[in-house]
This record gives C-alpha cells, structure tokens and sequence, in this order.
C-alpha cells in the first residue's frame, strides 16, 4: 500500500462548478425532464438491493405496463441508453441465420440493421424514401417473400418524423410464425400505442423523450411468444450485459444480483411513470396532438412546410422543410445562441434539408410552441 | 391518429412521492454520493451535442486521465454499469479464438471467464483461494504456460476484499506481445493506481465506489497498444452499443452522434471527479487508509478478524469473518432495520462466512467508522 510513485499532476485541472445554459429543448431529444423528475433524480441513494429499492423497481414495472399497455411480464427498465435496450431485443433473440426483416425508411432502420448484422442475423430490407410509411400490403408481401423469423419496424421514425402505423401487422407475423419487434423510442408517452393489441412482441424506447425523464434508462418489454423463442436458443445470449436470462432473475422473484442498478436514474424514472399515470395516457395523448397542431398551424403561418403528410405525421417529432436559399445549421446556432431554444439539424438522408423540433414530454406545452414560432420567425426574417 | 381503442387502466396505479429511508451505505457499493454530486445530478438538461455539453465530456476526460493516472487519449465514461464498461474491453479487444487468461480468486474474476467465452475467447483460468493474491511468479509462469493475448486481472476483488500488486506484471505482459487488462473497479479513487506505469493497457471502472457518484456510468481507458490491437480486428466488433470506434466519434473530435449520452449522469461525474482533483489524489489515498486503518483496529477490539492478510487488504471493500455461531444475515438486517446502516453479506465462495464493508469516496469518513463500530457492538451483544 505503499505511494512511493509520484502522482502526476498533470490533468489535474481545477473547474469551476457546473454552470450549463437554459435550454429549452425542442429538438429529438433529450427534452427537458419535469421538474419532480429532477427533485426525484437528486435524492439520497439506498442500495441496489435494499427493499425499498425492490419495491420500487416492481412500480417501475407495472407503469411501464400501463405507459405501454400491456401485460409482459418482461416489462424492464435497461441500465443504458435507448440504443441499449434497442440492441437488447436483437441480442436475446436472434440467433447466427435467422432471418430478419427490417423497415427501413430512416437513420434508425439502419441502425437496426447494423445491429441485426453483428448478432450474425440474415438481414433483408424493406425500404421505402424518407418521410413515408410503409402499406400492411407491402409489409403481407414481404413476410410472404422473405419469411422472417423477425420483423423490425420504427414506430416513430426520429430522423423523419414518420408514425408508421401498426394496426394488423402483429397478426400477419403471427400468421408466418415471425415475430414484431417495434422501437418506439419516439412514441412511447406521446403516441398512441397498444402493445398487447397490436400483438407487438419486442419493444424498446428511451427515457428522454414522450417520458419527460433524463437520458440514461431505457424501456424493454418482451411478449411470453419473444421469451420463448429466448428459452428455446441453441447458444448463449452473446451479450452478458444486456442478457435477459440474467436480467429477470434480478427484475423477478430471485432477486439475483447481475449488475448495479442506476438508482437515481431509476427514482427518476419512476417519477416520470407516475407523472403518466396522473395525467392519464389518453388525455397526455390529446395534449401531443393539440400542442403539435398549435405547432403545425404556426409553421403553414410563416410558409414552412412540414416534410410528412398530415396523416402519418408524428406529433412528438415533427421535420420541416428548409426553405430555398435558407442555410438551416445558421438558423438553429442562432435559435439556440439568440434564445436558448434547441431544434435539431436534419440526419442522414435528411441533413441540410429539414429541421427537427421535438413537443415531447413534458416539453409538450403551448407557450413552448409560441416561443418556438415567434423566435423561428425573428430569425428567419434576419436571415 | 385516431384513439378510438379502449385505454387500460389495469397498471395505472396511483403512488405516493418517493420517501426513500436514509441509508447509510456502508457495503460493497454503492455508496453515497457526495452532496454536491447529487446537487450536479439534478441540474436541467442541455443536449448531448450542445457545445457546452462536449466541453463538459473533455473536462470528463481530462479529470479521468488524473483518476487514473494514464496519458490514454481513448479515456471516456461508458453510459451504463461498470459491468457494460467491463464488457467493453472485451467485446473490442477479444477475436474468436484469442486466448484470454484469467486471474480468477473472487467472483469478479468468474464474470470475467463468462463474459470473454461470450466473444468467443480460449479461455484459460488462473486461480487462487478467494482472499489471497497471486505472486509475480505464478503470474510469469501462467504467461509463459498459456502465452495469452490478454490477461485479466482484477485489481481490488469486491467479493474478497484483496488488493493484487500489480507492480511489474505490466512489463511481463508486453514482453509476452499480449495485452494486460484490469478490473479497478472497487480502487479507482480510493487505492493508489497507476495505469501507465504499472503498464495497464484496459481499464474499467464504475462511478458508485470510490468516485462517489451515484450508479449509472463508468470510467473506461485503452493504451495505445490496445487501440492498435482493435483496429487490426478482422470481424466487426459483435457489440454495437459498446463499439469503440464508434464511440471514439462520439467522445473524440468528429463529434458524431452515437446514441444520446446520459446528461445527468454526466454532471454528477464530472462533479464526483472535480472532487478528486480539489482533494488531491495523494491526500485521497492517505484518507482511505486512515480511515481503513480505524475500522481494522475497532474490529479487532471487537473480537472480529478480518479474511485478508494486512498486506493484501483493500481499505476500500473490508471483508470480516462471521464468528462461529452467528448469523451473518440476521446482523446485517439488523443494521440496516435498527441503524439504517447497509453492509453488504458475503458473494459466491464467501457467502455466509464473512461481511463485507465498503469505506469508499465520500463515504470514507472516520465518523462513519465510529457509527458502524458501535452499531455492530451491540447488535452483536444482542445476537
């Protein structure tokens, strides 16, 4: 235990306290959490295994149940990002060549590709241009052309702003033994959403966006139909952290250690879910649509177009045309420079094309949409 | 956008504000975070490409690179549990077939063997009883048996309660063209550490333990020698979220989004970790011994023997033998019902045979020692 080494001191840079600027988020995400979730998230911690903390950890469940509608009993909070728990479906359930189907019509199809890919699936792509929804008749015609074991779609599409509608493609899965695996990283607390009825078996999202929560914890459910295909593996899940078969003996009645949880992440997570439950899903549902309409008005107002037609608009994500001759990376820096107000800058296919504002969450308020519009008609006009 | 779908209530449950009971966490982690962390931890939220949030990642960074001691320019927090960033120096270092040996005396080491047969590892185990450390010699020996192109070595066993030298196994290591990997987890801020001169080329760690920052996001470092190592991959890395050269983007001067990093999480690190340079990683070190020292003496006074020999003993993580005829787990629920103070039961081999007892960052205070020792006297008495 001896310190006969000499301590280098030469990173040791001496900071001043944290002093970050006042955002209002409106682009995809983070939002900006309620603030009870951020009274939540600096409470004093207990451990990972305290009963207090076990009981809480089963609340997070049965809200996460209601947010999402839906009786899985996999029904988990991932100690990660969004793009964790996304991993988190295809890591448990795909095997060296399975067939899998993937939607791809935005940034995160591709990514679901990508990842598809290094768990050694046989990927096949359903494509369709940026800012579309694919058909129940295109989607029957590719089950009956591929026969996949899986089928990946995004729910909400955060590079496109894309809601992709799913009624009726949970049977057709079911119908060729396939099954649906949904992201719903930008719908899930601001979308209309039917797990069980939409018979969607993989399902993940975040905590950043339609939930009002800080980044760092992420939603995963499973249906009995995804854990058996789970249980029926010929190999071992090749991920430990992200492994189910470990995970729900630490989420279920065992109560075995597997990793520490992120407690406060998990207060605040919690806190969010209750937030849910209060307002009630249908009616924070209605406030999404109203303040995104409040949103969409505004925008026809100043002559901007929206790059998704009405019907297959998201309402927690909306991408907007950048005008002719209008340098869109300018106008957000002096959005954000000028008013503190984040938007965000158009990804993959879209970047320089669009911009993305985000009502999600608790950022889903009226006087969040006037500001927005009246700081966007300011600079624009100084552009 | 149509709701026209009934809305279960089902989970919709009602619950009070979180009122979490005030623990004093005193076992194998975590620990509590230092005030002005969970202060950091609440702030509001920029976004994760906001220019003030990439300054704050290099501050991060820099501060890690004085943590640990190292000059690595691939140093970053891993948004998860010290198990993810665990599964990082795997998952980018290990190819199919490479031969990983593993120093296995502890429960740490075992997760180490799961988690390399995973990426497809030749797995070969070194092992000791669990308390002991092995010697220079039995390690020079096993490199020369196995001839590995990673050795894993757990530098502080939180299953034990061991502290093994590292001291010149470094040179031994790259001597035999393979690469030396350590698990810091329980001596990171709290144990004299030196990743470049002791010639560590990967390295973990988490946030909860001797950083005293709440669970959620966890220190990672690769030399250059093991970045080299990952480039040369012939397969693409089987891990998508734990992907270094991807995150490499994100962390390093191209800024390209990755997955949304955990905002919060990061303040509190970066707090946590302004702490460590205020305090002085030298005075730091000497307040954990102390402290350690007082806890040793006070347990001896109470008749306790401790499972490590002094020369081994960590002063983070104590392990104590549970005297013949006592139940381990009654006393320690006693602590926490009566005292609200946590200690963690023994893990693995040591389960029911010993207590374990965590002095780690903030909570390494001589007036904790004092509350514990006299606690666990009279329930003891009792017992």
């Amino acid at each position: 235990m001896s310190t006969e080494m000499e301590i280098s001191d030469r990173y040791r840079t001496q900071l001043p306290q944290i002093d970050m600027p006042p955002r209002l988020l409106l682009g995809p995400g983070p939002s900006n959490a309620h603030p009870r979730v951020l009274a939540a998230l600096g409470l004093r911690q207990v451990g990972h295994l305290d009963p207090a903390f076990l009981q809480l950890m089963n609340e997070i469940q049965d809200l996460l149940r209601y947010a999402w509608q839906t009786d899985n009993r996999l029904t988990i909070a991932i100690s990660g990002a969004g793009s964790a728990a996304m991993e988190a479906t295809l890591a448990n359930t795909v095997e060296p060549g399975d067939v899998v189907l993937v939607g791809v019509k935005g940034y995160f199809g591709h990514r679901l590709v990508d990842m598809a890919t290094r768990y050694g699936a046989d990927v096949r792509k359903l494509t369709k241009p940026w800012g579309e929804a694919f058909t129940l008749e295109e989607i029957r015609q590719a089950l009956e052309t591929h026969q996949p074991k899986i089928l990946a779609l995004v729910h909400a599409e955060t590079s496109t702003g894309v809601r992709q509608p799913l009624e009726g493609i949970g049977d057709l899965c079911h119908k060729h033994g396939c099954l649906l695996l949904v992201d719903t990283v930008t719908s899930l607390g601001g979308v209309p959403l039917f797990i069980d009825e939409w018979g969607i078996d993989l399902a993940y999202s975040c905590s950043q966006k339609g939930l009002g929560c800080p980044p760092g914890i992420s939603p995963f459910t499973m249906s009995p139909r995804a854990v058996e295909k789970l249980h029926q593996r010929k190999s071992v899940v090749p991920n430990w952290y992200l492994d189910m078969s470990l995970l729900t003996k630490y989420w279920g009645d065992e109560r075995i250690y597997h990793h520490t949880a992120p407690i406060n992440m998990n207060y605040a997570l919690r806190e969010a879910l209750r937030l849910i439950a209060e307002e009630g899903l249908g009616a924070r549902w209605e406030r999404h649509r109203l303040n995104a309409e409040l949103l969409w008005a505004g925008l026809e107002d100043l002559g901007l177009v929206c790059h998704v037609a009405k019907e297959f608009r998201l309402p927690t994500l909306i991408t907007v045309r950048i005008p002719d001759g209008v340098n869109g990376k300018a106008v957000s820096q002096k959005l954000m420079h000028d008013y503190n107000v984040e938007i965000g800058n158009g990804l993959g296919e879209l970047a320089g094309k669009v911009w993305r504002i985000g009502l999600m969450g608790y950022n889903s308020r009226p006087e969040n949409v006037l500001l927005l519009l009246e700081a966007l008609k300011r600079v624009l006009a100084a552009a």
